[in-house]
């Protein structure tokens, strides 16, 4: 008989009676009912390191004057001398087929100690070379998605909302921390503002995310533009190779407006092919 | 004699030997030698709390058994009862007419002791309300700014780079944090790859924000869309108000282009009004 398949779920919410949490719980049992191995990160309860720190690091440092932390860890990742709950967060990602970051979200962004697991676990070498990014990443055959919940409601994040787009929001999550490791994007799970929502509301978005889960590994992941699309090199600067930008001036939906946002924009936005002008 | 007026400087890297604490010596520097009072928080060397806890707060919890971390930190700042460590920095920023953020960039981001930082000083109540927002921000008569490092380099974060527009990745920052409180931002001073660049282009990046500093508070802010654009009731659900959103379909500008975004876009990306369609 085959292991069961993994999920991790990194979770970041303080207390067990919030909504975070009764979301955390629900994709605990809807997965684990379809035969997953269901592994929780939770932070606060682990009492999780945030910062950065040379302590991340056993043994001595190759340069103690002036402290990288990237290099220093780069380099304790490669002969074995990292903490032991950096090793275990490790462990659990190279095992998880997809992982879920269940989270309120705080400033626009994740909250400080899922940020810290963010900064001292997807350690360069062990979660990505300058080699291995985006679409070539290390983990590219693994899934991973953001759920989170907001104080906001959900027009204040529209296009046309006072916070602008949560696309654009999202973007250095979505596309700075998980895509550029590889992993296949699933779209987020947004639950508005349930602390300011009647219970039924609340029932609602957990009875959404349940139902959600039951074809959850299926779904298409975001699209992003291909590393191919680039000039990979460094005398090149990683900038779009000169023939894709050609290509794009005259593309319907080209880069300057689609372009590493994870969804196409709304029909409104996509301009005709002879409206658009100089597209890059 | 008036008090000197103050600058806090925001210093997150853990190496005194670092290009990040050369940054923020030229500006104590160069601020002192103009008659500022220069105030640095150096988080590493605080050993800065980074996670958002209950013991953030001194006294009884409002709701125990469904801990908010939002509404306990305004209950508890209304009531004098968050601690120390947190007033002391409600103290700085009180004080401050300027607030420059020192880092590396990790993750498209802040490091998570900065994050931190964010999430714990900016309190509700102290920072912002919900009346009290962007342009109507709490702090609107004061200036902030970030200043930081990266890995990469600038192309990769040009409109048509690897990694996309900075503008879009600051988004949550500039605008999610800063001027959400009310800050007017001042441009990002953006140090390209020190780690990777020999002694005479890392002396040159310190010279050019050495002369920055010379008049960077007579500078022009960021520009964003002044709240008077949206409808800012909640039964409006703070979207742009239908004659804004009409006045855009005829505006060369529009929304749906340059919408919150800190600077305006390249010429190229500016459509004429009669090329440009549905704005919004």
């Amino acid at each position: 008989m085959a292991a069961p398949k993994t999920v991790l779920i990194v979770y970041a919410h303080q207390s067990a009676g919030s909504f975070n949490s009764a979301a955390k719980d629900v994709a605990v049992e809807e997965l684990t009912k379809q035969g997953y191995k269901v592994i929780v990160s939770d932070l606060y309860a682990m009492n999780f390191k945030a910062t950065a720190t040379q302590q991340d690091i056993i043994g001595d440092l190759q340069n103690p004057d002036e402290f990288k932390y990237g290099d220093e860890t780069l380099h304790a990742w490669r002969e074995g001398r990292l903490t032991e709950d950096i090793v275990a967060e490790h462990q659990k990602v190279k095992e998880a087929e997809l992982i879920i970051f269940q989270f309120p979200m705080y400033w626009f962004s994740v909250p400080a100690i899922l940020k810290g697991w963010i900064d001292r676990v997807l350690t360069q070498g062990f979660a990505f070379t300058l080699q291995n990014l985006y679409d070539n990443g290390i983990f590219k055959n693994k899934k991973a998605m953001l759920s989170f919940t907001t104080g906001a409601i959900q027009s204040m994040f529209c296009p046309d909302g006072l916070h602008g787009d949560i696309n654009v929001t999202l973007w250095p999550l979505q596309n700075g921390v998980l895509h550029f490791c590889g992993f296949q994007v699933l779209a987020p799970q947004v639950s508005w503002c349930p602390a300011h929502s009647p219970p039924d509301v609340r029932t609602s978005m957990l009875n959404a995310w349940r139902a959600r889960l039951k074809t959850l590994l299926a779904e298409k992941p975001l699209t992003f533009p291909p590393c191919t699309m680039f000039d990979m090199t460094f005398p090149g600067g990683f900038v779009l190779r000169p023939e894709v930008r050609e290509e794009q001036r005259s593309c319907p939906h080209g880069i300057s407006t689609g372009h590493h946002l994870g969804k196409p924009l709304p029909p409104d936005n996509q301009l005709k092919a002879e409206e658009k002008g100089d597209a890059v």
